[in-house]
């Protein structure tokens, strides 16, 4: 690979998105199936989300939520009966029509006509209708609330146009369901949750987001809230990286989640569902990577250390490897944020150069090279990913070993710093329209995707304004962002579109 | 309760499968839904499945395995690949045919008829097929040898009979898939995998479990081999608890893993595939339980001490609540099996004899009471679920937490004892027909479930005679017991049936 040549074509002021498929399939992350818009999540993209999720199911546990699960096939019946939910989520489902297969006369099999099932039954797209008829059976009084669950499954949602880890017809995922006494119980729940995602994606993703309310025409169907962190990714769109909802008693009316309750009257349940997904991992690649691959921040980061033996002679590669391997063990007795750390030795049987690229390009934060002249000078030769590739530092063991963790927050800290950077170098404030049309209209009509970023607009509360924005600018609003975030934006002002009076600046963006 | 009445009713002598579904239900481990064959997993019981995931992640991790994950849907033709396989298969999947909902005419919901698929698609009874065909895909050459992956995943497999975690429509299991340059190295992975679930077995859920090899008719559909750890539960019945295939090259000529040899020909690969289930759930509940309900080994155990705060006057409630708090965290910080002892305080607004059978029937290994004299004594009640209920050791609080591990491990130990003896007390050596037809029959019709147990007997390997014991008795052979296990079982002598020549006994049993 020459000096000047990057290791993904096309670079990302290229062709983003065709950027970012290449990044994904060069860093081994995932790749498509037979099966449309299902994809395999290979074992360095599937690493990333254990470690997401070990991390998150930690804090869900500390917050006093269990995990449980619940059927992945919902009866037909179940999901039209919370109206809005119908409407949002009946349409692009995975039917199952049948429970027995035969031989077809025609050769091969096909679903047995005598099969067929009563009710169809939809594969889960979310988990609402079905969690909330199995708590009305064990809801009847105050007493068997609040009821704090978290489940861990995959979910299907038919997906025209699949993207790998943002959009595929099947994805993994967490969706948390509580039930509530009070409706400020149940408030404060979609907040504290909220605030979860949040901390998450910051102190382990390396995500700055902002926080906020979803629009009513961007609410979760069935919501009467629908709280959002919002990521920018490099190319300046958003991306939804989680929500949290607060479903009122909509859904608890629905399915008849209903208790006796302290001053002995029947009432409605309050509930509240909040998730994040597989999706968490595109929003990473695509915020962090460069135009050599993936770049992880190394919090969740399958490997957070590789270790390249270098074997060029038969005599001294036993030696190598073996320290190789003490130095392994060494690093993995070590601790970073709470957990051993997590290392590799890279033993594959092909060239050094090619090895050290495969790990540039799948994003591990530190290539560790050792040979036989730095077994006899007690020293490695220690390559971040987020510096150049060809700089590297040349410490002593036992000096590497003892700031192995810090060198890894080092690099987790300056991903955080350059997200944020870019996020706030393209978040603006825009006060008339002229401006705000000019602002997400590609300057270079070859590269349609590189536009302004995040508007910090005001806007008059109007449905129809959204709708129209949407149409000419395939911009939405992303969200009312909460207080205390970005100064000023809670000051009273004129919608960007009409002139009308705003109590707050909104969040407008493309998005993912 | 009365000091003669148990917990649960009917006893496990009077009705051993009523038994089993009042310890799941009364243990709050799970409920069937309203989906035909699925459960709901509840919290008690899905931390059950967790600590196993936990526990088996780091054997497989450390064996050299990595998780990934596969699509959920099996094309049709996919399944239809390998011979045996689609015989074996086919018969009871969940179909998807359509991938939208319409509102029907008639009211309601229908599958849309315009988004019916044009190939139907299976839900995952298993990912031999879709795993291999990626395989196909990955593997070129010997150097992309050997392939070691898990996957963490829920399979369907429609059940006419469900049984609540022993057989029910979806179950969550984990499903190793390997590939390998050598038969011999894939007949080495296939026993290490076997000897992986015969020590979790034995380790973990308490369970002494014979290891061997089914015989061709009870092989999965496609191995060449199958290896398979087999349970005795206190009905005498024997649970097949793991199981671990040798493919030979069947699923990689189906599938196309072709690669070019170190001697550059091309090659079909060896695979193995290899699982277990939440039906490792029933099995534990099955083998341990007693009349008052659930008996959990310490190392699963969603909680493995249950601290119960007495408060019987307010004035001291919050000193007792906070002592119980402190206990709680010093207990955490003492590790049990190489994890902090997992700990849960009993808040509830409920009488403490309600709490205490609660925590009796769900199994919770170790009970600690805590109330105003034991704080002015600073000592706690101890009571073990393996011993009579009553039962309480009054020690120190600086004791208990010193001793706390030790205790569990006590009763880990204990619980492995009492269900080998029950094995080996209810494993006998059968030498003629009439004896083994009067060993697997019933002494009371009354009680149809209770017999004999394992009979280890000689079989001239014809699966006529296999046939026709399973027809007569619903007794089939378990597995070809591996040697060492049972001194003499591989000394030659004659089939119990016919009379004719045998190399060595095998193991018939009722099973679940």
């Amino acid at each position: 690979m020459s000096l000047t040549q990057n290791a993904i074509s096309p670079c990302r002021t290229e062709d983003f998105a065709e950027w970012y498929q290449q990044v994904v399939r060069a860093a081994e992350l995932a790749e498509s199936s037979d099966v449309r818009g299902c994809m395999v999540i290979k074992p360095w993209g599937y690493g990333i989300w254990e470690n997401m999720q070990h991390s998150l199911d930690v804090m869900f546990k500390e917050t006093g939520h269990k995990n449980a699960y619940f059927p992945l096939f919902i009866p037909l019946s179940y999901l039209a009966k919370e109206a809005e939910h119908v409407e949002g989520f009946a349409k692009e489902c995975a039917v199952v029509t049948h429970h027995r297969l035969e031989a077809s006369p025609a050769g091969g099999l096909r679903p047995a006509p005598s099969a067929e099932l009563t009710e169809p039954l939809v594969v889960r797209p979310t988990s609402e209708t079905i969690i909330g008829a199995t708590y009305a059976k064990w809801v009847q009084s105050y007493r068997d609330l609040p009821i704090l669950i978290n489940q861990w499954a995959n979910v299907v949602r038919w997906e025209m146009r699949p993207r790998l880890f943002l959009r595929t017809a099947e994805f993994l995922w967490q969706e948390g369901h509580t039930a509530h006494e009070t409706e400020t119980e149940a408030l404060e729940e979609t907040r504290k949750m909220l605030g979860v995602y949040e901390t998450f994606a910051r102190e382990h993703l390396a995500l700055p987001v902002y926080t906020g309310e979803k629009s009513a025409s961007e609410r979760f169907p069935g919501a009467v809230q629908t709280l959002c962190i919002e990521a920018m990714v490099q190319d300046r769109k958003a991306i939804q990286a989680g929500t949290s909802h607060f479903l009122g008693q909509n859904f608890a009316k629905a399915s008849g989640i209903k208790f006796v309750s302290r001053s002995n009257t029947p009432e409605f349940a309050w509930t509240t569902s909040w998730g994040v997904s597989t999706r968490l991992i595109g929003t990473v690649l695509m915020a962090h990577g460069d135009d050599d691959g993936a770049v992880l921040p190394p919090r969740i980061a399958s490997s957070q250390i590789v270790i390249i033996p270098i074997t060029p002679k038969e005599d001294t590669k036993a030696a190598v490897l073996e320290a190789a391997s003490h130095l392994a063990k060494a690093l993995r007795s070590q601790s970073f944020g709470g957990d051993p750390i997590r290392v590799e030795v890279d033993t594959r049987d092909i060239g050094g150069g090619n090895k050290t690229w495969d790990w540039i390009k799948k994003g591990a934060p530190v290539r560790v090279e050792i040979g036989p002249r730095d077994l006899e000078k007690g020293s490695v030769a220690v390559a971040r990913r987020d510096r150049p590739h060809k700089e590297k530092s040349f410490i002593s063991t036992s000096e590497f070993i003892q700031n192995a963790a810090i060198i890894l927050q080092e690099i987790q800290d300056g991903l955080l710093a350059r997200a944020t950077a870019l996020r706030d170098a393209h978040t603006v404030r825009i006060d008339n329209k002229a401006d705000f049309y000019a602002f997400f209209t590609p300057k270079n009509p070859e590269k349609p995707e590189i536009h302004g970023g995040f508007a910090l607009a005001h806007w008059n509360g109007s449905a129809d304004v959204e709708q129209k924005i949407k149409e000419d600018l395939k911009v939405t609003i992303r969200c009312i962002p909460d207080s205390g975030q970005i100064p000023g934006a809670e000051e009273p002002g004129q919608c960007v579109i009409t002139g009308e009076p705003s109590a707050r600046r909104v969040l407008f963006a493309k998005s993912y």
